[in-house]
């Protein structure tokens, strides 16, 4: 619709030419057809294809092709559609993979399945992998990888020239800026710019040319750490290390870089309640809606606690009836305005500029916000009852409580992110509920209480 | 409190003594306090400074040193603190920046002031970052950097290392993956792997090793273009080169990463009303509430649209008060479960694998979806009801509302953002807004008409 007409039947015509190289089972024509598409549209039609053409597809193709297949797709289909190839075949492809992405599919892929590919994998690659699962997703040692060049500091530069030439296939997709040197019991002992390997003499050894004691990273550092380290030293890869010194893997800057694009994707997703992160509409109905339901379910829940209050209220509400339109108001707006203190927190947590002994500085902060605010949306509300039912006390009622509602609900924004962070809870999940819940119950208490003590301005 | 006591005493000690040590306008304590503090510290330290002591240390410490420093602020404190400095400072540290983060900052900087700068700084580097602000960010020319190899095809292996050798300084940052190569007419010829460099014979030509007809991009091609480019080509960088052939520039992997980071995480912002993406607390209060009263004041008036059809059916609400307890419920359970519609819709779009023409296809899988939560949350809320009041009308009233409210919901919260994008309109701030508002008018009708009709079985 936005896009030029001849681009909409280019694309057709793709997926028209793709499916019947699919059903045909024209291996060459599938790889053919997939080379010559723009990446956007081999994304969009490979993620449109049914569970069946995608596996077939991937039977096809040879393993390498299949494994280009399988990085383009979203994680979950990718994990899906290996799930259902036979082990030997999906192993094929998994081995062409870089090792971090092996770790990534392999941990998200059934148990079973799992270990019936990491059976049908060489011995080495299949051991690389269940060292590399065990590490927790977002920290170096699960972003890292094991292709590097790497070699020992008794070596001379000619050795490691000799080593390039005659491997050059082998390390086609290795980064080449820097080498690791390490010493006779595999700890780092240096590292090696490619630039000081060009122009230095062929017969001096690795540990008279490389640069000793290089910036390294824990195993155990995590995401956060990690996105702070490479913005101080924008580095393409730094070398990951064991405890004892030992090199374990490189991790690369852009390899940090998406995992810190997933995580803030991820926050989005799970404050609408998207548990677990991840949903795609071809995932099947039943897990779609279970998934979704676990949030809406506890939120109804909440939801029903904070309503009982205007139960208790009745007499007030019987009263004043026009109360009852402005409820669900005073609602959504104390849960805005709160909504925004929520984002800005969990935004100077991401930053690593706010922490959770921030939280006096962050109260101070968000009550500034919440009195100019809360005036302004307090003297709108209050201006709409007055203007509809001619009462000034109903105003006053209505605009008091939302002033007021609009302070407690920009603080408990501000605060709760800081103190699930400190409770070790994720704050993008569970912010949202009890925020709603807790400004929900000051909201219906301020307008029916205050509506209670003006009861006989109100009426008549 | 999450952290051991020392590590906190750590902090506060680095804290002073940086704080110290700019007002005794220390310079070489500053610069080593810096160095050794880990970076999370020092971003915490230095978001933390107040504007005055930020500006003082960037004017004490060295051009390099200071770049340092701002590479690691949030933009939106680099930019203030560049802004407070006067124009040849400031054009000494972002001299020290490389490219694209030159044109990033000045693009960012008051007019008056970027223009003080660009004239201090020199014409080279000014005439650079003028040509690099007129991109937009999101595309490749605005992720491009122009520190890259590039030489002569006519050129021989022997002049390239010669060059590297005498100009090691200034290519001490450069990416040596790759070394582009260029025509007589400055066009992209090819790409020459270091690898190639180390392997060949010196006296060679580099039209005679490169890699010819390399991979290229558009300086035009928007950031999700060139995101798939990236995962389909999981090169470091890949050259830029204008519509004529050109080269330009070379856009990084993790440059491309870390501004779809950014991005997700400013959908994030916006979906909660932090207008323009970026909030600190540490911006003046003033900003800090226009900027969220202008998502709050919309909301609001949308809110008391909504709510005036509770306005039109004050009889059946005065009949049946119980009703005003859960209008609320209805319209933040709806507000719910259409959120999560419009976070998959969103990421769908963000992945590429959901286009504005598959409207029709969305809506079935969400109204799917819509039914059986639709169904649950019915028979909860309606049960609910009937054990309070111990009507089961009452209960069916409200539940089937709920029912037929959640698959509107779920439905015009999955088409939203596909209409928005077909609009180009940002789904991101304004999907929110458009389904509470048709959410909260659809569960408000549907409620009280639903209690109008059967309003014999409700009273007495």
């Amino acid at each position: 619709m936005t896009q030029p007409a001849h681009q909409e039947s280019d694309l057709s015509s793709f997926r028209e030419d793709l499916v019947r190289a699919i059903e045909e089972g024209n291996a060459e024509l599938c790889d053919s057809r997939l080379d010559q598409a723009p990446s956007r549209d081999a994304i969009y039609v490979l993620a449109g294809l049914s569970d069946d053409q995608r596996t077939r597809l991937l039977t096809l193709l040879s393993p390498e092709d299949a494994a280009d297949v399988i990085e383009q797709l979203p994680e979950a289909q990718a994990v899906d559609s290996l799930e259902d190839l036979d082990a030997a075949t999906a192993a094929n492809i998994i081995g062409e993979l870089s090792s971090d992405d092996q770790a990534d599919l392999i941990k998200a892929i059934d148990d079973d399945e799992a270990r019936a590919i990491l059976d049908k994998l060489d011995t080495d690659t299949a051991a690389n992998v269940r060292r590399l699962v065990e590490y927790h997703d977002e920290s170096a040692g699960g972003l890292m990888h094991t292709e590097y060049f790497v070699f020992q500091q008794s070596h001379t530069i000619g050795d490691v020239l000799a080593d390039l030439d005659k491997n050059a296939e082998k390390y086609a997709k290795y980064d080449i800026q820097y080498m690791y040197i390490i010493d006779d019991y595999g700890k780092l002992a240096g590292v090696l710019p490619i630039r000081q390997l060009l122009l230095s003499n062929r017969s001096l050894k690795l540990c008279d040319v490389m640069i000793a004691d290089p910036i390294s990273i824990s195993d155990t550092m995590p995401l956060d750490e990690l996105a702070g380290v490479f913005r101080e030293h924008p580095f393409v890869g730094l070398p990951v290390i064991e405890s004892t010194g030992g090199l374990l893997g490189v991790v690369e800057h852009a390899d940090v870089e998406q995992a810190v694009a997933d995580g803030a994707d991820s926050v989005y997703r799970q404050s609408q309640g998207i548990v677990g992160g991840e949903e795609l509409r071809s995932m099947p109905l039943l897990v779609r809606s279970r998934r979704r339901l676990a949030w809406l379910s506890t939120n109804i829940v909440l939801n029903i606690l904070a309503a009982s209050v205007i139960a208790l209220h009745q007499e007030t509400l019987e009263a004043v009836i026009a109360l009852a339109v402005f409820l669900p108001i005073i609602s959504d707006m104390s849960g805005c305005s709160g909504s925004q203190a929520v984002a800005v927190s969990i935004r100077e947590l991401t930053l690593g500029i706010t922490r959770p002994r921030d939280i006096v500085r962050v109260l101070f902060k968000e009550s500034a916000v919440g009195v100019l605010n809360g005036i302004a949306l307090g003297l709108l509300i209050g201006a709409v009852a007055y203007a509809w039912k001619g009462n000034i006390y109903l105003g006053a009622v209505l605009g008091l409580a939302l002033m007021l509602n609009t302070i407690i609900a920009v603080c408990i924004g501000g605060a709760v992110p800081l103190i699930l962070k400190s409770m070790k809870v994720d704050p993008a999940l569970a912010s949202g509920p009890i925020l709603t819940t807790i400004t929900d119950l000051c909201g219906f208490l301020l307008v029916l209480s205050f509506a209670a003590a003006a009861i006989g301005y109100l009426t008549g």
